[in-house]
């Protein structure tokens, strides 16, 4: 199933999409398929046959112009949690970069976003010269937790995935850089676009096989696998869970391929006008403009 | 005004603390000082006048046999944004233990707690040596902001700030230094006691003027004031808020000074049994048992 969040008539509701086309539970109210928001449903332990029961028909559905896509989880519970250099060829154009040699890290290197700055597709992403000059892409594939654990082990790992989503890991260089730990210049408003949807786990036989991309203005920055991984999925969350307990709606974004701005030659970064895409395997794509 | 949140029947509500006593604005329903949560009172603009037109009395004194204290804000809507090296003679000692030069930094140092690893007074510090061996303290000032803003103007700070609390940064060395990025070492799960109360900042005319301490099972560790920090307040509020909204209910820990255990001669951690008490003038002292 393909789901998200959207403004319909004033409210956050959640829809789900089929084709192409949006339905929203939310107009079913025969069905006890309505959640006031993505998070509940999410953490709801009867959502999966509730979800089962819903069918999309013309009853519920609308029209791209009656709704505004959000991100699917338009304000997560906890800021999202991300994964820095996770990907061997990221780690070697950053190492280059400072004039380094490049080296796997031993340890998952983890920081966070704040939640407050998830946008939706579509929403600008702003680029204000007084706030940062070395605005960066990063795309990333977004795990989705559905069940709230600590200690997880690796065979119970795919028990509390949800699904997945697209996450566009905006990065100031300059901020991240002179505040040595990166949340400052990973948290500017704006700077997590997250969607456009969530396809939940059994729409994805493998999630270490994604192919994964990142254009702006129509040009290729980013191709890379997510099987490049270098801590994967099932490790990130065995990690993770040892220390901390994972929530349901809980989002992990998990490292981006090479390809970013600051590391080419000469070094480029966003700017006012430019639009950035971000594109992986059986998701989509997420599409924000830069103002 | 001296205010958290506690336990009562069931219930997690609002207590106004006044000369030892709790007193809770939901027993007095012919008053409109009932919010829902603490973080409702933080955002509504009338919080002011309605919580001078409640008067503690008898008629809503509760006993502490009565409640449960938990933390002032039990689950913020984001994560705790904290400053890693604040107080100078806290990063020489950082510096001696990793045989460097003590250097200042050009730019504050911030990183997150994850708001799940928020506990109250008196409850349990988990210390389970399969996560960590190397668990340390930090006596911290909390500042709680009290409007939203972006941008805030220096001479506009103090409108943005509703009070101050104790936070004990609670540092999983081992996590932290193998990670890299903070994140992981600072969110285990019990990892951020806060309380036990947020004193209003009326009450505190000069927040750069409080002696701050910890102690472990009585004996002195940390002695300092926030007059030492390298950014204040004003600072960190103009740094942040520059770059990212800061919202009502926020949670800001301001660093820590010297006398962590893990730059102690031999490294000092904390184990189970030990009780870990961390005070700041004029709000109170907050204990936490280890377990």
């Amino acid at each position: 199933m393909r789901l998200g969040s959207c403004l319909y008539q004033g409210n956050s509701v959640v829809f789900v999409e089929s084709d192409g086309h949006y339905y929203l539970p939310s107009l079913q109210n025969a069905h006890a398929t309505f959640w006031k928001d993505i998070q509940t449903l999410i953490a709801d332990p009867k959502r999966d046959e509730k979800l089962a029961e819903f069918s999309p028909n013309k009853s519920c559905m609308v029209g791209l112009e009656d709704i505004q896509l959000l991100a699917p989880i338009p304000r997560p519970n906890k800021n999202i949690i991300c994964m820095g250099l996770n990907y061997f060829d990221h780690i070697v154009e950053a190492a280059d970069f400072a004039g380094r040699n490049a080296k796997t890290p031993k340890a998952p290197i983890v920081f966070t976003k704040s939640n407050f700055s998830v946008i939706g597709p579509g929403t600008p992403i702003p680029a204000d010269p007084d706030i940062s000059e070395q605005l960066d892409w990063e795309v990333e594939l977004g795990v989705i937790i559905g069940k709230t654990g600590k200690a997880i082990k690796p065979e119970h790992v795919q028990d509390h995935i949800f699904g997945y989503t697209i996450i566009n890991d905006i990065s100031a260089r300059d901020l991240q850089f002179a505040h040595k730990q990166f949340y400052i210049g990973k948290s500017i408003d704006g700077g997590c676009p997250m969607g456009p949807v969530i396809v939940s786990k059994d729409e994805i036989p493998n999630a270490q096989q994604l192919q994964l991309s990142c254009r702006v203005n129509g040009v290729d920055k980013q191709t890379g696998s997510t099987e490049q991984m270098i801590f994967d999925i099932e490790q990130i969350i065995v990690t993770l869970s040892k220390t901390m307990t994972l929530e349901a709606g809980d989002v992990i974004a998990t490292g981006t391929p090479n390809g970013v701005g600051f590391a080419r030659t000469p070094p480029e970064f966003l700017k006012s006008g430019d639009v950035v895409e971000c594109e992986i395997e059986s998701i989509g794509v997420l599409s924000n403009p830069v103002v």
